[in-house]
């Protein structure tokens, strides 16, 4: 057996209270190296009794990635204390115990001693990582609200162009999309199913993209004001949309008063600790555009990136840690808003965002706080800073499957499961699930224009447990580049609409919700997964539900198992039936609802 | 190569701020499987340039263990935002690059993806592990009061038995040992060279240890009064000595007038969520003795362990929380105590700890919070709860080597160098290491009363990291069982004290502060450790300074290397000089100071 391989960490994704009465313990071994594991454990205190061990309780293998399997079991002490180890068998037939003593041989002496167990000291309700309940059911929809829509044209900055004027938008374009474009299309969204609009930063900055922020008091004047946004949120609120706002707390904008006062009074700035400056006189860029600040490389304050107009702030400064907490308390005090979304979440301290979690959920209990994390992201999902992180790094290999060819399906979900395993379960259920951002090319850009794929995609990722997210025009058959020409003009004219997309969109949401329950519940399980097959298929189960998924990228026709010929078929493309029964033609998929036992399976 | 046993954690002890300019990435490996891991890293802002990923830098193999190697570099980034990845070279000649993507062949392509990097986001120091730095040259001493000394008979409590009366205490005597006792007894610490005094509860309770509370704001009526702690304390810092006191917090005391209020009031008690009550009403145990309490197995509350007469307090609720803090804040600010050592530690909630290092080192920053827990302590050990945990599960394996003979030195070496990964270096600095203490047998008895052997394992002991304790008694040749029989009364009459002992523990105790810095930071190299073999040897190097030693566990004489010869010999036990050079007797060591360069090596 690999016993170097065997992992497993005592409070973390490992050993987690998963909700009141369920305590999840994982253990992680090399590929198909063991055949067994399972789990002893009791209370700490009962130990010499020498009669909890003797039971080892098989864990369950749930999930396999390119090196690891990982085995999973549901536990419980009614004393809330838990004391616990591994009894490990290898297919080479070496039995271990595995514990926080190490690696041992399995022998009844080392059971015996209290020291050498993994401890769950006490399991503690407050210490767990509790979710908001309604995100697991939201389907997400997020809005550049420079570029949605123009609803009060009276607001247009100078020099805004007309809409969709140019065909790729220059970076310092202004097209005059605001707040009350995204009222007078909440219809539109309600029938479209989503129910959770993310918007990009609407707080007063210079840029288009308002990342730049001057003030985080006010709604930038070309967007609207408070009253607007108040009625957007009620609105939104009327039809069962949720609101999430983008916080920018990394760093501030070139035109806020703090470092304009920075500049005029440099040492003596009142501001000067709520940045990281290494000399006096800060070096005043005043002279270049925002184009030639974006890339300016090291100056003598720290910035985001190297772009020199978004001075980073100081976030361990209490001056600046009072200033941010009570930004983001106003706007859910005031206006209600249900959830932030953090910008450039990974370089702000720890320390702030405990307090921010804190202060924030103290007086809305449900928020939901969603970092932009795009790497692994344990260190901020332990329940005391984020729900979730925009999660690039699990549908990057729906991405490198679907778009790229990169991936064979084996591969694929020996990616999405690494990702799994990285977090608790109840942070995979809010874990927000995306294609493509205002900081991405647009999904159909990167199929190159194959639109069956882009469907493949979105559907797989509406599968996924997790809050899948839609970019505002993704489902009209909007196309874009990276940054800038993915943040074009929404297009409203129907007769440009892809509707096609739209009813496939209208379709996958119903979906979605229709399944709600297995789709965040339920187990996978795949087969199918041959290395030279473009062929993925799957089931998710809950209770005697079963969903069945196929999903055909090869160039050929694939007959479709017999099991699927008496399933309900909610939702496919390229799904033909002939005398030969179900064939998945190229690039298509199909998803069944399958119950046992009233189906024959 | 066995990429299965690749492991890395970002933002833990794997990857976390030292001190400022110093970041430290440990990766682990199969022990012998790699021959090098270089580091591949830069500002994740400047991938694009794909310079910085071409040279990796070498990592040094630190540690091993019976399954691992582990690998270090200090590193450091201007712009305090790192990305990195590992190139692993295996011994078969395989290269891997190992990185948030998991395990992959070294390819150029790859390098070149932004997400591939594990992250350091940026480095902040308010989100650093930071140690109080007086630990680290500190030399404890623990007291049990009740058995230290009685300087005032008049508080002597009914029924107080004269010192030292039984040969082996009973579980409920009192022999009057007190806070005067203490205090008569310092320029006896002075001289033996301790500065940091432990104190087990001084705190107002019913029984002879004082871990079952009845009032935290008063002292123990039989140990004192206030007026007695406050002049300890004065007394104690005019000579250098730090005090620390035991806080109890994960349960109270059956005489305790919240318990009893429940007890009186039960449902419509004020108190009645101050514990984990599971219906009422309460079984009343008040019929029992405390000694027939100790192991009630299952109440209708919840108990320390399954003692009665300790009812677990509900951190959860803000009263208690309030309660509790007020009084760790209080010994603070009123009585200037300079640590604390917490019961139980593991078994109260980890946000209640959050809350108590917040609030106790926001008075004094240089408050060194230890935590009793016996297992592994990452949870705890992450900077914002305690500085460090009674590193009993370090020394166990000092003592299975010493006293018990079931570990090689091999064995023993890779159980330290274990739990060395599990924590960051300045929080191995200041780990507490005891051999012994009021919960266990004390070292002489575990030693089946070899003194020799007591005296290798306790100078084995100031040879490591971490600060040592001393428990009242040892340096006498004190021996006792498991509790209550470690409790005996401390020996005053010098005819009966073991003096060869008291003065091998004042030069053990010179030794450790003449060479803390050696002893804190110095690099260890082991040798000689065949598992054949009862003889350890090893150096520890600072700068120029180096430091020898060698431990001969067996039954025979062993020659030692010519390199000793010219160096100066600090300490030894059992050392003999004859015709053929040095050697060490049976049950003997020796340490030796030797500078390079100065003496011939």
């Amino acid at each position: 057996m690999n016993t170097a391989a065997l992992y497993h960490r005592p409070e973390s994704e490992y050993a987690y209270l998963y909700e009141k009465g369920h305590f999840h313990i994982r253990m992680r071994t090399q590929l198909g190296d063991v055949t067994r594991v399972e789990l002893l454990s009791g209370d700490p205190y009962t130990l010499h009794s020498d009669e909890w061990f003797r039971d080892g309780v098989a864990m369950e293998k749930v999930y396999s990635t390119n090196l690891h399997d990982y085995w999973l079991i549901d536990t419980n002490e009614p004393t809330n204390r838990i004391s616990y180890g591994f009894r490990v068998v290898g297919e080479d037939g070496v039995e271990v115990f595995f514990s926080d003593q190490g690696v041992q041989p399995f022998e009844a002496s080392l059971l015996r001693e209290a020291n050498a167990y993994f401890r769950m000291p006490y399991v503690h309700e407050i210490d767990a990582f509790k979710a908001p309940t309604w995100v697991r059911d939201t389907i997400w929809y997020q809005i550049f609200p420079e570029r949605f829509s123009n609803g009060d044209a009276t607001l247009n900055p100078e020099n805004t162009l007309a809409w969709e004027e140019k065909a790729n938008p220059g970076r310092d374009d202004f097209y005059g999309g605001d707040l009350q474009g995204i009222i007078n299309n909440l219809d539109y969204l309600k029938e479209l199913g989503i129910n959770g609009l993310y918007l990009c930063p609407i707080f007063k900055a210079a840029s288009n993209h308002k990342y730049d922020t001057i003030d985080y008091y006010e709604i930038d004047p070309a967007f609207g004001n408070k009253a607007t946004f108040k009625k957007l949120v009620k609105e939104a609120h009327d039809r069962g949309i949720k609101i999430m706002l983008d916080a920018v707390f990394n760093h501030l904008g070139w035109h806020s008063p703090q470092w304009q006062d920075v500049l005029a009074h440099q040492e003596r700035s009142e501001y000067k600790d709520w940045f990281h400056i290494h000399e006096f006189p800060v070096k005043n860029l005043g002279d270049l555009t925002t184009d030639e600040m974006e890339n300016v490389g090291v100056v003598n304050y720290e910035t985001f990136a190297f772009t020199g107009h978004m001075p980073k702030l100081n976030t361990a400064n209490p001056k600046v840690q009072a200033y941010l907490l009570d930004i983001a308390t106003y706007w859910i005090k005031e206006f209600d808003i249900d959830a932030w979304r953090l910008d450039v979440a990974n370089e702000v301290d720890h320390t702030f965002w405990k307090q921010f979690y804190k202060e924030t959920t103290s007086i809305k209990s449900d928020l939901y706080i969603l970092g932009e994390i795009w790497h692994s992201s344990q260190s901020w999902l332990n329940g005391d800073e984020f729900h979730a992180v925009m999660n690039y790094a699990y549908t990057n290999n729906i991405e490198n499957y679907f778009f790229n060819n990169t991936l064979t399906p084996m591969q694929m979900v020996a990616g999405l499961n690494t990702q799994l395993m990285l977090y608790r379960q109840q942070t995979t259920e809010v874990m927000f699930n995306l294609l493509d951002s205002h900081d991405t090319a647009r999904i159909l850009t990167k199929a190159n224009g194959n639109k069956a794929r882009v469907k493949a995609a979105l559907f797989f990722m509406f599968t996924q447990t997790g809050t899948p997210c839609i970019y505002y025009g993704t489902e009209i058959g909007l196309d874009g580049g990276n940054d800038p020409d993915c943040r074009k003009c929404m297009v409203w004219d129907t007769e440009r609409q892809d509707l096609d997309m739209l009813n496939f969109t209208k379709d996958m949401i119903r979906f979605r919700k229709r399944y709600a329950e297995i789709l965040t519940y339920g187990k996978v399980e795949w087969h199918d997964l041959r290395d030279d097959e473009q062929v993925i298929g799957y089931k998710r189960t809950l209770g005697n539900e079963t969903l069945i998924f196929y999903f055909n990228q090869s160039k050929e026709k694939v007959k479709l198992d017999r099991l699927l010929e008496n399933a309900d078929i909610q939702l496919s493309i390229n799904l033909a039936q002939d005398e030969e029964g179900l064939t998945l033609q190229e690039d298509g998929f199909v998803a069944c609802y399958h119950v046992k036992g009233d189906k024959s399976e």
